[in-house]
């Protein structure tokens, strides 16, 4: 089950330790927290990004943000030994008793595309229409996934330039104001302005770029798992010794994956 | 009709929000508004964008800018379950009663790359040379749609370049007067010159900006579309059974377009 | 005759509007325009740009630029209706009369690309030649245009690092004469500094990387042309129907030309 | 012995340089090293680098980054003169006693990547099969050591930004406290705010981008090696006379490398 | 001999306009050349950058810069004229005499790649095998070209940040002295600070970059020229006409060199 594999908690950890450290830092500094928070530097931050991103995309990938960060945190859909084992399991069988043979445990498929890539292979569509096909699933999934990674990545554009405004607006707010001001109170007003240049840095380098990266990250290991059941349906297709097939499929794995599948799968 | 469709006000909203945002947070840290507009940098920044558009592209382009605009609030050609149904519908029709039964079909299509593809079909052209022709169609299209949000991408980039110039200008006006001045009238100067610094960095990244990843995203899913309709009318040709077609067609679409087609159209 | 198209001033226009409007910006804040014009920092730009271009490229490239900026001026030699329907009825008169009806007409060809295709057609070069000889025509000139377009480019990135050590010598000036000056001085001292940057950034937005952008835009326009003449030339090879020729020429042109074509060439 | 080449200092040596010309310079200067240093200023930089990195990839992946750094330093695999006269020997051997005579020499292959592909030339898999398992060998290989790089470039562009973010909260808190501070105690704390920016363009320029740099430089000759295997096992697997296989090999080699395969393999 | 050709000055002629038109503008304003230069600023912008570069690559590339930079100087290999003579030459004797007759010519043939190809057309050798070859041999030119090209636009990337360090170490020193400095003095200190930016963007942007720039477009026209003798190569080797190679070899030439051509080889 999915669900049971739990959250990748790095996201999390992530912003914890990179907010952390800076207000450490500037506690240990002298500082206040509560000198750095600003209303208006939110308001005009989060209203100038999010009026961009909406402008960007559209209300319904806006609204849509909170799932796609949802989506980061989920753990990988990485190429598995699991996956690899059950690949050469279905090999193995269709070489012994032919492709038929798969058609009663195409429902236990729990992958969609191997699922439905083995089911044309049992309906006997024809391998180049199975091939466009699937890629065609591969390429819309990446279309689909790289336009919610932008919104992330634009966001990280726009928070530091949203931050300028915040900071520009209050020193011309200041600089009206300079004839007869004491030093003390322009001061503060000045660090007041900066606040919004901090959060437009910090909101972009702690939070959004890196969410983008991620998503990114992600989508290519993805992307990886897609290319390694195509070349798990096509072996199966052509009937392709489980040997053979388990190489390939080693291939794609990382080091400890390929120790699963060594020991593992694949072989009974 | 397309006209029924209305119009995506995302962008609309979006200028709102974000200029609103800013303006809000602006007025909440004590600033008047009638502070922030400066006739003097509307001038230099408009003008010397407008002049720096038309030097990169041409007038003709330079006056279609509120055309594109136009587009980018149109909503998105994306593949849709009613363009999936109507191909399957023919490929079903296609396949029961030969190609010439699309002949008196081919006028009521809508779309008019759909319908040029089925009319080659139709009059027996030479698939090769269809293909070359769709292909070309849509290279044309992607080379146009892209110049246009071109333009929108540049205006991003002069934008706040000319912010910078304008803001320049009047630092190099304050400093020359710098010699008895007094300090309110001097700050008044300084805070006036930043404006065109604010104009700059707000129009293009609330406005120009959004404007051209916009445009981007439609002609992403413009393409898309196109690309479905290419491999709608091969399927056609080639007398592909309705059901593979479908399937086909389903890669295209998003989920909710998906649940649209698997209960509507191609299977009556 | 090409001379007789005149000439896209669009170039000049830009660069009047440009300047002219951050010209005025400037006057309508209270500035004099003779403020603004500092030898040192016209000696510093032009001559650190200059000699950074000479080493990016080559004494004959560099004194090519006025060459490349007419270039620039000169109107895009776009897809167009009058060669569409040339290439049109060439392909009437081969399927008509054969190719080597073409032979008397070859010299009648304004269009250098077009010419040598035909002439290669009608002296029986074999269609794989063609094809490899044009296409090294084509990249050629992609080659040698983008390098052009290039020198442009690297003018518009070395503007404005040569404004800001303009302006970086001139404050070390002020500073190291810092003590005993009164503020006035100081000031106008300052704002000469910063009229280096001034110059440095409006070059490069307002003249260098427009008309870089122009030459690119001009280089894909151009580049369509040759491949609409590519198409044609096979088509006329393999003697298709000027339905089809006419259909596939329609697909380069733009909707005006479209209708141009649509009235005109190509059906007598 | 791979261990026995040793280690490639040059990492070791730039860091040693760069930092060593820095802090050369700025005693030079008059400046006390002691000076330089700020725990509040480490705390921000190391904080909220390391919390924008393990958000953008793992906690996994942040934890490998001394292993990372390990692998940066040690000798690139570029393609050499003994890997090209073994492979020059193999086709020799294999020519003269057939594929079957390699089987006792394939344990002896140190490259894993070349055991892999003789080993299956051995087994007589098809060739096209090879082709396809080794191309996605070094794919994986690309794809992982890429996001190793990645890891380091992304520092590289976090460091300077959280360097700002440390300096504008150390500028917010000096002006904060503006009001009756000393000229004298103001700038020691204006100083210290700097050094933030300093570690920020410091830790990115002289640490994380050159180590990037050097990990894609690696991936670049590893990949080329991995091409040059390519094509010996290819060589080999058609019986191609040792003279055109070291022919081939002689185009994957240096210089000096070259020199070294003339005067050594593959002759005897 | 390829010595007779001389030296492409522009290099030179480029760092001396360069460099120059900086010092007379800033002589011009006033200031004293003395006064630009700061040894501290040299070492930690020379140090630091060559830490860097040594980190980024290697200790043996680092010290190949100075080779670099006299291939810089060494006039491009573009396709010319001569070897295109040189290439309709043997072709029209291979049409005559055989491709056997090539081989006492062959020792005579200067290009190493042309030679090469040449040597291995006399002798047999399969003209896939040699295509491969020859494209190897390009692609592996490449490769060790854009590494050196890439060392200086690393170096280009490098100056300016080391710039920015060596001007904040110097506001470091000034600002923890700010207490009791009299104007003159404090001047003079942020003065010489500011040199260190200005050594990073003049040596970035009047060297480094430019010679990155100049070495990526030799690249280019070598691997014109390399293209041109593998058309060549394939052309002699499957006896095409003299005419066509020589049209063929019109399509690589520059106007200037295309005249040479037609009046010159090729013909006698």
């Amino acid at each position: 089950m999915k669900a049971g594999k739990g959250l990748d908690i790095s996201v999390i950890i992530g912003l914890v330790v990179g907010f952390g450290g800076i207000v450490v830092g500037y506690i240990l500094e002298g500082g206040s927290v509560a000198a750095l928070f600003s209303m208006s530097a939110v308001i005009i931050i989060l209203g100038g990004t999010s009026g961009a991103l909406i402008t960007s995309f559209s209300i319904k990938e806006f609204v849509s943000i909170p799932r796609i960060l949802g989506d980061a945190m989920a753990p990988a859909n990485s190429p598995s030994a699991e996956l690899a084992g059950q690949i050469v399991d279905l090999s193995d069988k269709a070489r012994k008793e032919g492709l038929l043979s798969l058609d009663d445990m195409v429902d236990d498929i729990e992958d969609p595309l191997f699922r439905k890539g083995i089911r044309m292979v049992v309906d006997g569509v024809d391998p180049d229409e199975i091939e466009k096909l699937l890629e065609t699933d591969i390429a819309i999934y990446e279309f689909v996934k790289k336009e919610e990674a932008e919104v992330f990545n634009a966001m990280g554009g726009y928070f530091p330039t949203m931050g300028i405004i915040g900071t520009v607006t209050g020193l011309v707010l200041v600089l009206g104001n300079l004839g007869g001001a004491d030093m003390g109170r322009l001061g503060h007003s000045i660090a007041a302005a900066f606040i919004a240049t901090l959060y437009g840095i910090g909101f972009a380098n702690l939070f959004a770029l890196p969410v983008a990266v991620k998503l990114k990250g992600k989508i290519k290991k993805e992307k990886l798992r897609m290319e390694m059941i195509l070349t798990g349906v096509f072996a199966i297709h052509k009937g392709e010794s489980p040997m053979l097939v388990k190489e390939k499929m080693l291939s794609y794995l990382e080091e400890e994956e390929q120790k699963l599948l060594e020991k593992g799968g694949g072989e009974e």
